[in-house]
């Protein structure tokens, strides 16, 4: 009997594996969309119920690869060592950590994406640079990652389409939250841009997609050993997300911080993930050098401003400021214990620099400063965080996303760690 | 926050209870169109590995029932009982069973199914009758059942428009086999029609939609849960489905076959089977009397005819008789251990007496007669099994669906019980 949709939904429902032939069929037909999205969602489910064995996720992520075209970055010249975050508040590290990597004769060929709900995407960051285009030919990326060895642009349309399609049906029929598809695809887009390595940086805490550690790890593992069976050598760090990464939450502000920290400047815990990351791109990449050193000298800043410069940016140029400014103030004496990542990246979002839905914009200047941090001691009335926005009125709608976001306690407190666990394929056991 | 699509699947998927609202707006807006199927899917198979609670699922029939018309049967005047089989291979209670029961002044409100797959459908069978249509208006219904008491119609599209809609997505996406869904699709319709009380034949075996014994008693026990909980007295019979019952199994076979019970002869099993449900269904009527008098003193039959001619047929004419006959024969001396039911069924569907899909024809005239049944010692040569086709062609692949279904044995078998268990309210427990 010849596979059909209905016999390879049955086999996952059921607690089966898929055959490297019922997956190739699901994801060549879903594709061309001779399989109905109201299957692709039954089985999505499913797999959501019945998860995937290791063997069976490397064939499904490799159909997702196939499913459109593969970039080759054989013309760069240089070793390519990507980037992934999965996301989360005040996650501007990507911008810093490019042009770094790149600064040590690293091509770093970012595909890049925009953010969604709570979370900031790193081309709605960068557009806040006033000329910066996230759009290039792929002629224009690889002559960019030969020439400069960092460009940061958005995915074309012809990168894993079947990942395209399935994240679409995912996002309306609750089928988001399952660890091999999340895994596949993300290291599907990943794999087909055609890096040699990758560094992925997971994100745990209220403000990450999983905040769960249990579950963040998890969806490392999956990653590394996907990368790792489609030859992209491919490490994983766990970072925390529990509070927002950095002092900064909303789009020019972060671009803001970023120039501060390539410029040897910046807060210490953007800081510290960022060289974490840069220490792994460089041994993935079989280069020596510090890090810290590249930011405290200069170079990875030059290196960022010819970055956006090459794309039509001017890094010089003002960035959008918001004309309403709001300071939330302390309501007690005390240590400030927790910043709610979430509810403070849910504050940002509603001042305007996020949006709810993929084709809604983001404003430029909007989002919060973080005037203290969790760990100082403030007295009643100190301010504690600044609101950036271009219209009053969504100060109240802001401050109602805080409600209960800011601890503070009598003690000093036990914050959790920054740089929790690293995972490579040597870990997978 | 109102209610969202995806909040209902994301409960169901969590292993949540549906609110009555979540269920009230999933069905009236599956209903609508307003849900998009690919949600609908979703929901479906999440409800396939978490189930529902007892009440989740009252709540959730109700709404099915109330997406469309309720039919009132007041009119008729006679307390009203249907009955309800879960279908099987050679099953032709209904067509005996119907104009029985109203032989006592009940009326039986037959709204009826067709077949599919190997397993045949009341319908088709009364359709091998000349002239006889399965189509009546709402008031000629409620007319036959007040003047005869029996009518055998098939049901509007104004019932249940929610069971129509979800049963269709369920076939193609993997989700039929679910308890609580099966349950919900049969109860919905019959509630629907007005019936006062209801007896359900739950079919076990491999000739049954559900074979396993365990997992027909669940269904039987939740559907009588739902006719409970709505106010309709149903009582539930678990009976043998592991060969066909009697000794026909075709469109105009199973016609001739009802009539020879309905004039107080025909298998045993037939007419042991018809008698337990007759006597359920004149105990919930509250009416006394004795079926197997009215099968043998031909009062039945005559109201068999009645019905029949009032719905246009004629029951005096001959049937359909197909003009190829083929001889299955013993390969050896024995026992008849077993007539696997499923393949009697599929090689009868084969000759042309089912249909694979909703919309294709069935052969009137085409199935199997049993020349021997299980438990009878037979002789190298001597027939078992005789088909019945329109074309020679067929009997190959007939043949072919056979192979293995009849096991001989040394010893006389010990064939499995026909009337295996009755469930009323009181064992729910």
């Amino acid at each position: 009997m010849a596979t059909d949709v209905l016999e390879v939904i049955r086999t996952k429902r059921d607690g089966g594996t898929l055959s490297e032939e019922q997956i190739l069929f699901f994801i060549a037909g879903y594709t061309d969309g001779s399989i109905a999205d109201e299957q692709a969602s039954a089985l999505l489910m499913a797999i959501l119920f019945n998860s995937m064995e290791a063997d069976e996720l490397t064939v499904w992520t490799k159909a997702m690869i196939d499913s459109g075209e593969i970039m080759d970055l054989s013309s760069v010249g240089r070793p390519t060592v990507d980037k992934h975050s999965t996301g989360g508040v005040g996650d501007k590290v990507s911008l810093i950590l490019c042009p770094l990597v790149a600064s040590f004769g690293i091509a770093v060929p970012q595909l890049s994406g925009r953010g969604l709900g709570h979370t900031g995407g790193t081309l709605d960051k960068l557009e806040s640079i006033p000329g910066w285009s996230p759009h290039l030919t792929p002629e224009q990326f690889t002559d960019q990652l030969r020439d400069i060895g960092a460009a940061i642009v958005v995915a074309g349309d012809g990168l894993a389409p079947a990942d395209r399609k399935l994240y679409s049906l995912r996002d309306v029929t609750g089928t988001v939250e399952s660890i091999p598809l999340i895994a596949s695809s993300i290291m599907s887009k990943k794999i087909a841009e055609g890096t040699d390595a990758l560094v992925l940086d997971v994100k745990v805490g209220s403000g990450a997609f999983l905040p769960d550690l249990d579950l963040a790890r998890e969806l490392a593992r999956t990653m590394v050993g996907i990368g790792e069976a489609n030859n992209v050598r491919t490490v994983a760090h766990l970072t925390g997300m529990h509070r927002p990464l950095g002092r900064t939450a909303g789009n020019a502000l972060e671009v803001a911080e970023s120039v501060d920290v390539l410029q040897g400047g910046g807060p210490g815990d953007v800081r510290a993930v960022t060289i974490a990351l840069a220490n792994e791109m460089l041994d993935l990449a079989g280069v020596d050098g510090d890090p810290a050193e590249m930011l405290d000298n200069g170079k990875a800043y030059d290196l960022y401003c010819e970055m956006i410069r090459a794309q039509g940016g001017d890094p010089e140029a003002a960035l959008p400021r918001a004309p309403h400014q709001m300071t939330v103030t302390a309501e007690a004496d005390g240590y400030i214990a927790e910043m709610h990542c979430r509810k403070v990246g849910i504050a940002a979002w509603r001042l305007g620099a996020g949006r709810a839905r993929k084709e809604d914009a983001v404003v430029m200047s909007a989002g919060i400063e973080l005037v203290a941090e969790p760990g100082e001691s403030v007295k009643t009335g100190q301010a504690l965080l600044r609101f950036h926005a271009e219209d009053e009125a969504l100060f109240g709608p802001a401050l109602a996303a805080l409600e209960g976001a800011i601890v503070l306690s009598e003690q000093p407190p036990v914050l959790p760690p920054l740089l929790i666990e690293r995972i490579g394929v040597e870990d997978l056991g």
